[in-house]
């Protein structure tokens, strides 16, 4: 991409009501708009964020078999008041709406329901187990309070997986799987090291659920860690009990902040038995499905990479996830042109600032928007046959030969 | 993908309210599911023929240096009001919903105001311009009746694309960019022999717009065409002026049922005027800037295709959206262990028919589903060391040797 060619541009000032580093920083480098708390555009460089961290999870759940589709915002108030979550009392974040020829419908917060509803129509026999469905959604959620950047949106986008089970041991095999699997997601996204896999609140049907929690300074919620960190807990769960359970005692336990990028749950027969999602075993009994379900929090995730790596300079991407590679640089006539090759060689992993300005401006938004690699080319470079490469996570700068960047 | 691996089956029979050919089709092959009238969920299948529209329009698009983006679907009524189009009586399809902090929102059923709104922070100077930024966004409308399957959606899934400028010359100049890359884009989806660009209504700031209207049965729109179809004009602006404009003559028009596909219109200044959206020129005077919006209904498209090829068999879909290019069948031991290695050697093209079912059944679920060629491999069509190739649109069946399939 060139930068003489896009609209965005790196602005001087986040919006007034910013007050979140995440969404301050995304603002003024050009990667999202806020359109209000909570609520964001996607920018070019934003949307191609979004979408690395999209590929990334779907190429690790495709290697467990499961099925991408797609499911709709407006909802049918019938399946949910057969679980009574309809309810403001019981759900209290539903934005809901009313349909010109009659009646209410909600946006979705979340997709149990519809997916149990729609799989009475897929689901008859023990032969159609397991079967396991994610799509990446747009989840509406009436905050009262959204001030967090991206970390917390009314208007967000979901990873949410969906798996269905003959039994609970083998809802428990998938969810091991699945338990697996994120392992690798948050390590490919670079958080990996700093996101811990956390009791919490199983509900009435699970005596405890599982949330990956990143640890971070401005997270919104509290957890406590042992010693070597290889017991994780949310405060919601830290009782006389939880702590037999997991072997550790209270005094041994430190508190810290976290943000919440994913979370599993067994829900057991929690959906599938007041929606009557049902299927006949091998004996020609008709039994309640299992179900398990599986989130990540995809603008949120980018939110959390942003604080998490961010200096006062601005952003920095891990490699995995950044929009490009190498953020591009020409000094001076014969600079320009070099550089002009080095982009055309490398389509599609350079940012190539081409405009008519200062070099040191050039820099300045180089360190705000983050790239991995800034990549100078100069006379001065030039007459060693070398770009000067500068590593943004550490600030490293090394000539290297044209000839080995190929 | 594998037949007996995905939880998507045929189904005998769709919903019945689904009275659309395109809704019942779609449902019952498996492509999508319906949640309510004009609200659908797409399924694996379903969202691989999306996917692929999408692909075909970015491409496009991008070559005519066009920027991808991702705007919000909730929207704050303030750059609405200003244009007056907040107002039900104005607009009358939006939803609308209460945030729990205090205040109306929106759901978008386009996105105007809110792109005018957010290029003020990146628009000051004539050297800003041209910009053009698209995405592909799901849409609100409520709809009072929705009952065309996917071709009138409550919810649906829109490419729309603004452009913006210095002058009145340089919009025209991209309008016509616009009108030739949707010619391309047409014909690449399949469609482009049957849909026409057909001169409509351009509200108070144009004389026309253009509509791309494809000639369908079922379409929910009346088009007049002349003998050769050079002219196509919307019932909207079938009057003495228009036709002395277009040099046609009442008695020579025929008319027909078509649905429309993609909409394009010079705005000019209609939203940038209300809205502030200016720019200084070169001799730092203040401008209004001109704009352009460009839609393509993507799941309408969807469709659309769906309604134009089907036969009474099932689907039929055009190898650029199909979601794979071969429906492949083993028969008998030999077969089935010759189409494994076949479906080894064509990762992602094949659908493969892998379940323990009667060859009765593949065939026509194969005819159902529509993929562009059924491959049939078997005892018999080894002993030629060949493979059955049957085309679905012309039902025409040859043998091929299995070595030129590769």
């Amino acid at each position: 991409m060139r930068l003489s060619q896009t609209f965005i541009k790196t602005l001087r000032e986040a919006p007034k009501d910013e007050t979140a580093r995440n969404g301050a920083l995304l603002v003024r480098a050009g990667y999202i708009h806020k359109e209000m708390a909570g609520v964001y555009d996607y920018l070019p460089l934003g949307l191609r964020v979004i979408e690395n961290i999209k590929r990334i999870i779907r190429e690790e759940l495709n290697k467990l078999g499961c099925e991408e589709i797609s499911m709709s915002a407006l909802q049918n108030p019938e399946p949910w008041e057969k679980t009574g979550r309809f309810s403001d009392q019981e759900v209290d974040i539903w934005f809901k709406t009313e349909v010109s020829s009659g009646g209410e419908l909600g946006l979705a917060p979340t997709h149990e329901e519809p997916i149990t509803n729609m799989l009475k129509a897929y689901i008859t026999s023990y032969k159609d187990l397991p079967l396991q469905v994610y799509q990446f959604q747009t989840k509406f959620r009436n905050e009262l309070r959204a001030k967090s950047g991206i970390l917390r949106g009314r208007e967000f986008l979901m990873k949410d997986l969906y798996s269905f089970h003959t039994s609970e041991e083998d809802l428990d095999r998938f969810y091991g799987e699945v338990e697996k699997a994120y392992a690798k997601i948050f390590d490919r996204l670079g958080i990996g090291g700093d996101t811990y896999e956390t009791f919490a609140s199983g509900g009435i049907f699970s005596k405890y659920s599982h949330e990956y929690q990143t640890f971070l300074p401005v997270g919104e919620d509290t957890v406590y860690y042992n010693g070597d960190k290889s017991v994780v807990l949310n405060d919601e769960v830290l009782n006389d009990e939880t702590l037999e359970d997991l072997g550790v005692k209270r005094e041994d336990l430190v508190a810290t902040t976290a943000a919440e990028v994913g979370n599993i749950f067994k829900l057991k027969t929690k959906y599938s038995e007041p929606l009557g999602l049902k299927f006949t075993d091998q004996n020609n009994e008709l039994k309640t499905v299992y179900m398990g379900c599986y989130g990540i929090g995809v603008s949120r995730v980018m939110g959390v990479i942003a604080e998490k790596f961010a200096d006062d300079k601005g952003l920095v991407w891990p490699e995995a996830v950044a929009p490009y590679k190498y953020h591009l640089v020409g000094i001076g006539e014969e600079g320009m042109e070099a550089a002009e090759k080095f982009y055309a060689e490398h389509p599609g992993e350079v940012l190539f600032d081409d405009r008519d300005i200062r070099p040191g401006e050039k820099f300045a938004d180089a360190e705000l928007m983050g790239l991995p690699y800034r990549v100078v080319i100069s006379a001065k470079t030039l007459a060693e046959e070398s770009a000067e490469i500068t590593e943004r996570i550490t600030g490293k700068t090394k000539l290297v030969k044209l000839s080995d960047l190929k």
